[in-house]
């Protein structure tokens, strides 16, 4: 079933130990559209600017991925500099410039309206309620956020996460908005706001995800799905929303929602997340196939399997 | 089968934000032996002070560990103070005191001569060389080291991993051994020293094990574990040295020695870590069953277990 994906477009430069690229395709909802491309349909709703040329548009088509909410506004594209030292976990941003993204207000349009699972991408929480509530018809709620909301809208966030089904964030993030330096309680204080579920992104170590009692099921023991080492990370940009699009193209190319479906989700998240690493910008996630992503799957599988 | 652990016995005096103790029993080789115990036959090679009573070798004699090769030296136990603040995953140290640690030579008595087992505790890797040469009758030789060793003894320690079939570190003392900041680029660096296999140790993560081309079995790909996040770390101490315990006392206990034996050993050596830090010093360890930890064992093979 097709998701409709909410969030930022934008061309990123980037610097990182491997290398350096300028102004290539970037922003949470490319990531994550393109992540979840090989699973199921994807609507986008996103903005830019009148540097976004049909080439860019093309990237996405390609993809199968619906771009009649891409909204195109006068001015520039988001635009994101940042860079990598060796310790590759944390980005340091070089310059912000929203440009279009500044006023974006998400309009859906009529064609999505029987979306049936919807990714908020990592935008103003306000936005990310009106477009929840515009859509009446959704099985499913993912959401990201950022420190940046936890510290500067933590009412408006806190009204979001009631009407969230999975919220996705890291490890920082969730010891931030529960103001908790342990894992668990964190994950328990954050569920308490709300979200029938909680995945935290461990980076290189994997993700782990938390239900609320009866959640998808029985019970409340998390799940934790691992990512394999891999040998060079070219470049961590895009990693957490491109795990964001495997976990939730994953669940919505399925008939089920129970939380087998939820756990493979999470190997899936962790693949596409390892994929997005090994190039710069999208261009990993740009060429793969199905049978790479499975093949993968297999060995993430494996690598935690007890005969 | 028997396992012989050498390393450190000492009183420890720890502050973690959940409270503090002075002059516990602790210790690297008192945290291994006392994990492993619940799993095989385990014989002491240390050294304590006069300080050190009947009632503290008690501890280890319940656990059926033999305390032949516990040396009684004229002098002080070898006392550390150290305290955490809110990241449990960092150490610091407030005092070492060697005392009778100083001068230690390990000397193995000759009833442990027909050890199958050897862990090399955390001590100098000239000593560390020594007692492996001494032990003819070993199948597997587990090894711990730390950054301490690693920065000031390169060249021993290089001697010493050609003799080791598992060395367990953490992942700094990882990518410090190797120079490398990438964890499977620097697992291949160490292998490419000498151990057969390699476990790091990712701390509330879990492990992973690295194994050299045909050790153990067939293939490369790596194993990781996971640990279950747990609501109270009350104290951090020994975590380490518990999960080495686990790991090497299961697959002692094991009639086969290949990779699916190391593999449920990495899940052992998380349970006994995660049950190390529940309460303070080795309190958590001296009052286990074999029920709890297989009932946890079962746990966490369910926390990454896909159907």
């Amino acid at each position: 079933m097709s998701i409709l994906a909410v969030g930022s477009v934008a061309f990123d430069s980037i610097a990182t130990p491997s290398g350096r690229v300028d102004n290539v395709l970037g922003g949470s909802a490319t990531y994550f559209s393109l992540a979840a491309s090989y699973f199921t349909r994807v609507r986008l709703v996103a903005v830019v600017g009148d540097d976004f040329t049909a080439e860019h548009e093309n990237v996405f088509k390609k993809h199968g991925i619906d771009t009649r909410g891409l909204e195109h506004a006068q001015g520039k594209t988001f635009r994101w500099g940042g860079h990598y030292l060796e310790n590759l976990n944390e980005a340091k941003t070089d310059f912000t410039e929203l440009n279009v993204f500044e006023q974006f207000q998400p309009q859906i349009p009529r064609e999505y309206m029987d979306s049936k699972f919807l990714f908020l991408g990592n935008i103003h929480p306000t936005l990310q309620t009106a477009v929840r509530s515009t859509m009446q018809q959704v099985r499913l709620t993912g959401c990201d956020t950022m420190n940046y909301w936890i510290k500067g809208t933590r009412p408006e966030l806190t009204e979001t996460l009631k009407l969230v089904d999975v919220l996705l964030i890291n490890d920082t993030e969730a010891k931030m908005l529960a103001s908790e330096t342990n894992l668990l309680r964190a994950a328990n204080k954050v569920l308490a706001m709300g979200p029938q579920s909680l995945v935290i992104k461990h980076g290189e170590y994997g993700a782990t995800i938390f239900f609320r009692e009866g959640a998808f099921g029985i019970g409340r023991h998390p799940f934790r799905a691992p990512t394999l080492p891999i040998d060079e990370v070219k470049d961590p940009t895009g990693a957490g929303d491109s795990f964001a699009g495997g976990f939730m193209g994953y669940i919505a190319s399925q008939e089920q929602l129970n939380r087998e479906v939820l756990k493979r989700g999470l190997f899936y998240g962790g693949v596409m997340g390892s994929f997005a690493v090994e190039r710069f910008g999208t261009e990993r996630l740009q060429s793969l196939t199905r049978e790479e992503i499975d093949a993968r799957f297999q060995i993430f599988r494996e690598l935690t399997h007890l005969e």
